[in-house]
């Protein structure tokens, strides 16, 4: 791969050293805070003291000599809303999801993609920001998506406090010994990846018996299509995740 | 199935009969305008004088007995940045697509689904509009979505003023005589929809020598796992179509 | 595709403008006159006014310059049961279908087509003329056979007068609100042909619980089996379908 | 299993016992005699003296107590060109094949069946019996078709005098040692059966360089199609061979 | 293929002439005598006096001019226990198996092949030879593997007694008329086979309840297991059956 | 699951705790030493000080209150080999991995499998144990094996001492940055696993220019097999991995 110098990779950095601080452009839809920051306190920190101060040292996106993609695309000036949002993820993560830092050639696909992922993911529902994690994995597996599988594998051994989950959901979701309600999930959330066309009122009306309202089954749908979609764009362009994923909560 | 009045079904015609002409809260994304309706009209209108007036008099969403999805959901106020873009939906196409009448549940979810899909297909791209169509239907095809391959196979349809071409990209695209860029970008479409575990350098690099720049290829993804969401939650939900789609274009 | 000047292509127009009347070879088999031109009037026409007198005009197998298919066979001089049989075809359908055109370079294999064709599809049976067709284009469906679900899709709109029928059929069976009976009669149809190794005594039971005699249980059976054969013809030939039907009965 | 005394299985005796030497209705089609029993003498008989006077003692369809076919449909009176075809299968081969049986519910499902069959598998072709038989076995491997892997598992053993290519059919037809011509050939007939809308016209330029004309290609589909036919009426009927055949040239 | 005059092919001969018939390496394990020897006379002599002496006089591994596999590894020198178990093999079945001859070039892997393979199918357990051999046919039959599928099939023929059950279980399972108890071992076989990620409990109690205990459910997928192994390394290596195999208890 | 005291699970420890140190049955096999135990150590022990003090302290097959299979089948007495064997695993790991303790109802199936496994794991061979261990995770995705995911994708972490090579072969290979020769390796044993019966000739070739000797091709092909036999016997038993694989060199 023959990346200029100004791809995506090493964006990252210089963006976040200037943040602009203007008027986000996300707040008239999340309500005046972009939602992942405000939601991601709510994870627990299983190892934060360790973790979190050696990654401030060294810029993630940036130190890491791996591109974020393996496409050629230049890095867009961030939006006063993203630079502002980049910072705060880098002050409560210790790094910037390189999700994000692959969307940042262009302000609109950023703002839109993290717009609908903090509604899907953090936003208000019947299912917990676990459960909606759980399906993420679940799905990432069939589609064998080495990005959203890291990255959220390691949300839910974090929301889980379960190291053991989040392989589970990694490896085979048959074998997790989760409830009845969680199982008819994701077993609903396979279905829908791997034969969509087959989801019908059956299908329903099984996640209602376990327990699930219409507005939760919108819910598990949505977050399955959201997978079936960012599982495609990162393998089309073989996203890589931050390596520190892979240490977090085990 | 037992709707309820307030379902989803019944909703759209009282929204739009009373539109909310306050500040859109998607102004803020789009820079003032849906990008949807602003771009709408390029579509070439095929049978315009034939279609139009007779839709204009029933207001579609209500006038099909149909329910629009098979979820009860009860209808959200319409904001008034959807208010308004449901109002120029009516006037421009003659109906509101019921994709959006299924997402106006919840305001944030419509409006951050109709910022993506605008700026996906109607936005700039190195991709034309058609282009973008014949992969969403392509999409479609191999996931068996109903709702995604009548609306975007009449979209198919109208931009290419090519019956067949819509249909061939419906029942088997491989039977399309397109140019080898576009065989190139369907074939890696329907490739990263039936395995996506499967995208490498070497598919990137059949998309480039067939003319596609890393940007295109990024929208080429981008459109791919959309319609693998939509389709998605489509089928998740029975979403069914406008009935118009059926004849337009034909 | 370096096609000759006596392809099958320009053959149909030749043969026609001669029929000879001679004792047709299919009288024997099917009782005196052959059962498909016998069998069309049945057929709803659903805009005769406007389809035929313009397809009357032009003798349709010449006026599309796409050939037929991609082999290079020569026509063969029709049999008087052939000759007489296409000009039935021209007569009361406008044109004649492609399919007996491509088979028109051997006058065995087209009787004998046409005789196995009219036998299944248009002769005595517990199933409908329409369910048969739904059979066919839902057979199809699963083999994207571009020709048959052309064909047969038009002939499911003109049968059942409702051309989202047809659009079900081809897009995905699952979708369409039939009546249990015919569920089932489509639920088995795709089985045998997605996996005909699995057929077994419980399939036939759920058919006739469903209301299928076992005579019929045959006849769904023959009707998956033929087209399991034709969609296999039509695709390794690439036959096109007369470009007609898609704007049949929309 | 409950059969009445009337059905297919205790048919074919009666039948034999009191041909009607009447006008043969597949005279028309065939020129005067049907071409099964016209060609069957071309098998090698490779062990006859020992295989049929056993089998001529024991009418074959009635000795065998397993019904012919898992559905109850009462035997037709076999017509006049029949009557003498199932004759002549006694005589020449010691026994009518049980998909005659099958079949002879109805004199046309019978007459157009025989007459399909043996226009293809017996008729003037670029591709030799064995080759069309070779492509029999490979695509009812494909189906896992039980009744058609016997049959034509013992026709290719019989045609080639070799045993193993039999086996090689029936079990994996990759290991059989064949010329790249009759490799290209299965190949083919393995794509078009597993993946028909894959066919394309790199295949059929495939076929053509391994040395098949355009007619060739057309046989090969042809048969490949009739199998992708027989394979799901003999399975959806669980129709069941006539044992002699598991041991024919072995 | 270039074989060299010292690959697999002509080993078995010369390991034979000079079996060592020290104190055999299996012993250890067997309890003093190779379970597969003492075990083999168990199997129901068919067709002996036929069979037998023709195929003692040519030494058949070295008969056939087919090399066992088609890599090219070097004999190795039969350790004294494998040179008594072929002698054995040599003298009860009147040929050493090729499996035995492929695994030659390294005794370790000769003998821990062997060891497994007795206890699995000739040791004690809840399952008939018959059966064990059943599953070992079905999931090779999955598999395709040509040599499994010959030296199995013919063992299922000879133990009982049945030629039409080999033949059922090589090309579809479900044909055959077995037990209930037999074909839940063989759905389950199958099964796992097929989706081995989706055994669950559900499986484990409907085996049980089909009269396999816990043992017997370990030994079902032990075998199942051992013959994914074998079919693996016979078509990676493509490995030939020794053609009598071909011809045993039709 | 209802486990009895005498069950698999419980019986670990006892065993552990009254070693029978008399002559070992597996001796004859490999030469006096399990080679398990004897090569181990050359595992690079990648946090060594922290991991096995707190695993000595609890004996982790009892200590873990999860079955290790869900069979209820009962240890028998470890034969003098095995107690030494599982003894030296406790001293040099830490534990006794679960696969043991699962197949220790029964001596011989557990000495026959330790002999395979060691043999071809950690015996001579022209592939390194890291490369056998990246084939054993490869195939163990396919099959979506939990138990041989996580033991052996814990070996990858170790060997390399790379934990993102780990996690590349347990989500997806494809995207793990390996040398030519590697990959060409992982993808033959990927090919070998998912179908079969597609392995030939050329496949073989691929890899001799990949620079595979024919030896090596035999054991890349033994080690595909014998992981496709463990993983329907783990996934089968729903055998559970020893939870300290999970931190193990992370």
């Amino acid at each position: 791969m023959n990346k200029t110098d100004k791809s995506v990779k090493t964006h990252g950095k210089a963006a976040i050293t200037k943040p602009d601080e203007g008027k986000p452009a996300l707040h008239a839809i999340k309500g005046g805070k972009p939602a992942l920051v405000k939601s991601l306190p709510a994870r627990p920190a299983v190892k934060p003291a360790a973790a979190k101060p050696s990654l401030l040292k060294a810029a993630p996106p940036a130190a890491d000599d791996t591109p974020v993609i393996a496409l050629n695309l230049e890095a867009a000036k961030l939006s006063p809303a993203m630079a502002s949002y980049f910072k705060k993820c880098q002050d409560k993560l210790g790094f910037v999801p390189n999700v994000l830092v692959a969307y940042a050639f262009d302000m609109t696909k950023l703002e839109t993609f993290v717009a609908m992922y903090n509604n899907l993911m953090l936003g208000e529902s019947g299912l917990s920001k676990l459960e909606r994690e759980m399906i993420a994995v679940a799905v990432s597996s069939q589609n064998r998506c080495y990005y959203c599988l890291t990255a959220h594998g390691a949300a839910v051994r974090q929301y889980s406090r379960d190291p053991l989950l989040g392989e589970h959901m990694v490896m085979n979701y048959r074998v997790a010994r989760v409830s009845k309600r969680q199982r008819a999930m994701l077993d609903f959330a396979v279905k829908l990846t791997v034969s969509p066309w087959s989801a019908e009122d059956a299908d329903r009306e099984r996640l209602r018996r376990a327990g699930f309202s219409d507005r939760d089954i919108w819910d598990i749908s949505a977050v399955v299509g959201f997978f079936n979609m960012s599982n495609r764009v990162a393998s089309a362009t073989d996203m890589r995740p931050n390596t520190i994923y892979h240490g977090q909560a085990r």
